[in-house]
């Protein structure tokens, strides 16, 4: 490829599939049949209780830019040979249709769609792989930070992760997803300017190493800064760095601020309950203890039970990588589509893997809420136009129906909010902190089983009996259709 | 926080503790002494025998755009506090230094310099973040991509991992390390844009929702596209895709290409088999399988080992997420600094985990090619002013130095390239298609046992006598600073 082509859009950030399918769409004149897809994940990740949506923000930027610019449509032209009418078509394109979601900070679980599209088909489809791409790592990076967030507990966790981060995209909207998923700060200066998360950080051990030892640059940083936190590790934790902080603490007393000391290396456990003892005994009770050194959920349960004198974590790569389980998997699957007659008929995908069979039709979700005690009885599916009963909602298992409760003095909480409405931005996007302070009500009205880092109890997400009559139609009628293709031969 | 700053440029993509650092260098008059910082990481990932460097070309758009911006400098001051005198020099600041790395497609081991900064001490620190996160993220995905096609072999493997992604950026540059990696092809359209790599695919399940059933859809796509790829598992694989796609086929004839079929669920040893069966009855001998879902190189080398008949493999999440260890963890150390004499001066960091003690000194590192049978025998890392022996060099493990050998008739070839000289971009960087070949060429040259999948042979990168006297001379001073400090006690 000779010219080069400038990277002035995002709208080709799509699986080539996509524009193939939107040229058979409308050169078959269905471009525009009125069509509804789901995004929606089949597993809870990290095995955790519940999931945190977020990717929302950047879900609206994405559709309010989505305008094929000229550059793109040339390289449609020349490199992948589409045809000029097909390309006049996607030059006059922008997003037409109806987004509804949930609010970012909202607890999700699996199989419940988290943002529903109805739009033409073309342009739902054009848009699938962008969505997904946002929401599956937005998504995946809060539900890590909350649940990291629920073991490190009123402590302090500040996201160090970016030079580690899958690309600087990861870096900077993971640590978003990071500060709503419950953290307190981040390293990331861009991100820090860009959302307005508070910044944390003080020196690292290049610059002990470029003043040669760590009593000439604690004093160096000291007079450049009123707070400081000494790096303690570069040369010998207990016998050099932690005593030259003392002592640089000591001689310059109330001039400065001194917050404490970061370890980086080591065993975490013992040496900080070292260092705990020498800053008490030399009368500084109050200073911090900083940790950072690949942690996770998993080392810092195990810290704490060995009685690690910890008062603020650093997590990096496991947090920002989601190291453990480094993808979600949300999906993207049609539910319904405008027949020949205009109205809107339900299409289901079967699958030999049977969590990927989907549930068909234009679905709504609610949070049953008991009235009084004021936390969720799980989640309730039921179809687009169809009315909950006020006084007893009979819930059931969606698999193993015989699993089944009565629900009496409930609200039913909708989940889904509009965002663009026929192509309108008609929401008002919340500020970074509210959603952050929502997620802490939503967990506050969660039982404490549904948050448990291991082995939590299973949230009921029901469909109600209609939704799951239609899918058991759907699934019989593709079982027809094999019948009949035997019957062909 | 109420001024919402825009995203105008990346030089704030760094940990603040590099402005902290920057800012007490500049106070104490030290910030423009030259300092040498090396890139590297301490361990193979994914076990595998070698890596694959990338990344160059986004570290050369990052140093070449390194300026802080006026909102930069604005949200510096008035939401982190930095003192005006200060963001002055921020203000006139742009890369000075010089920097020498790899190429990209070089073969890279565990604690060999990649790249290597040589620079005023104050921008060789801010940089420091944005070039980990590009290297560590592109030279991961190279290496399991490449690791990947190994076991793929002359099949063809496409990378289709966009909506999987840790957000927009790894998409598209973990597609671009992909292709240089190996891959031939990718479904995001995006980086085909960017880069000029081969774009792929042609329908998704919804297509086929969309019509009701595979007959008509595929008729429908296959009259606007010529070559065509039916996917084949919407309801049902062998009962109703496979025979519909053979229908349609036979229908068409000429008219069309009929490239295959795609499997995307499944038991794809199995239904690959049986389809292969189905196409070859029906006379479709050269139509081709495409298998895509949750693959990687140990999916597919036992789905070969059981006889799969799979011509194309399209790999998503497992690659482009590098799932199975999704960071490099490569690091970025200072090796030396001047001294107030203007001398250079070397320094180490020790730590209590022993392979993160650094390697002092600014040093250039060797593949030594045996000149019989043009094979590498090792890597050797020098020091920079260091002349290596023409007939014998004795190469030995830096850690078990019994572990040794004579090289006799060898050519030292050595892998750093100047890029930037003096803040001056001196570099011409080769077209992703050569730096493609340029792998292909190294791998050739390196001796199948590291190129095993499964406990490879380690391959040797060894220090030379200087460069190890060196190191531990350094680690001798440290000791001493400990002594003395005891005695101070």
């Amino acid at each position: 490829m000779k010219h080069i082509y400038h990277d002035d859009s995002l709208s080709l950030h799509t699986d080539l599939y996509q524009i193939n399918m939107a040229e058979t769409y409308w050169r078959d004149g269905i471009h525009n049949k009125r069509a509804v897809f789901e995004l929606f994940f089949r597993k809870q990740p990290f095995g955790n209780g519940y999931a945190v949506f977020a990717g929302l923000e950047k879900v609206i930027q994405f559709i309010q830019g989505f305008r094929f610019s000229e550059e793109d449509l040339e390289y449609l032209k020349n490199e992948v040979g589409y045809q000029a009418d097909f390309l006049d078509y996607l030059k006059g394109m922008s997003f037409t249709g109806t987004i509804r979601s949930m609010k970012e900070g909202e607890l999700v679980f699996a199989s419940e769609p988290i943002l529903r599209v109805e739009a033409p088909l073309a342009e739902a489809q054009l848009i699938e792989t962008a969505l997904l791409n946002i929401v599956n790592y937005q998504t995946l990076i809060a539900t890590k930070a909350s649940r990291i967030k629920q073991v490190v507990g009123t402590e302090v966790a500040m996201e160090f992760g970016s030079r580690r981060a899958q690309e600087m995209d990861a870096a900077i909207w993971g640590t978003r997803a990071a500060y709503l998923g419950g953290f307190e700060a981040t390293s990331n200066v861009r991100a820090g300017k860009m959302f307005g998360i508070p910044v944390a950080g003080t020196h690292a051990h290049s610059m002990v190493q470029a003043y040669k030892d760590e009593y000439t640059a604690f004093h160096k940083y000291a007079k450049t800064h009123k707070d400081c936190v000494f790096l303690v590790d570069t040369y010998d934790t207990l016998r050099l760095g932690v005593p030259n902080a003392i002592k640089v603490a000591k001689e310059l007393g109330d001039t400065i601020n001194f917050i404490g000391i970061r370890l980086d290396s080591g065993d975490l456990a013992y040496l900080s309950k070292e260092a705990r003892k020498m800053l008490d005994e030399a009368g500084f009770k109050d200073a911090k203890i900083f940790a950072s050194s690949d942690l996770d959920e998993y080392t810092i349960i195990n810290l704490k039970a060995q009685g690690a004198r910890i008062d603020s974590w650093g997590i990096g790569t496991k947090l920002i990588t989601a190291y453990d389980q480094a993808a979600l998997g949300a999906v993207y699957k049609i539910v319904s589509i405008e027949n020949e007659a205009g109205e809107m008929e339900d299409t289901i995908k079967i699958s030999s893997n049977p969590e990927k069979v989907t549930t068909p039709g234009l679905k709504k979700v609610y949070r049953i809420i008991n009235n009084t005690n004021h936390h969720a009885e799980g989640d309730y599916i039921a179809m687009e136009g169809e009315k909950l009963p006020e006084k007893k909602l009979r819930m059931f298992h969606p698999t193993h129906t015989y699993l089944n409760k009565v629900v009496t003095n409930f609200t039913a909480k909708e989940l889904h909010e509009d965002i663009f409405v026929n192509g309108e931005y008609v929401y008002e996007i919340p500020c970074l902190e509210e959603s952050r302070d929502y997620l802490k009500q939503n967990l506050a009205a969660l039982w404490d089983e549904y948050k448990r880092m291991l082995n939590p109890e299973h949230y009921p997400v029901d469909l109600s009996q209609k939704c799951w009559d239609n899918k058991m139609r759907n699934i019989e009628e593709v079982k027809e259709k094999v019948e009949a293709m035997k019957e062909e031969e």
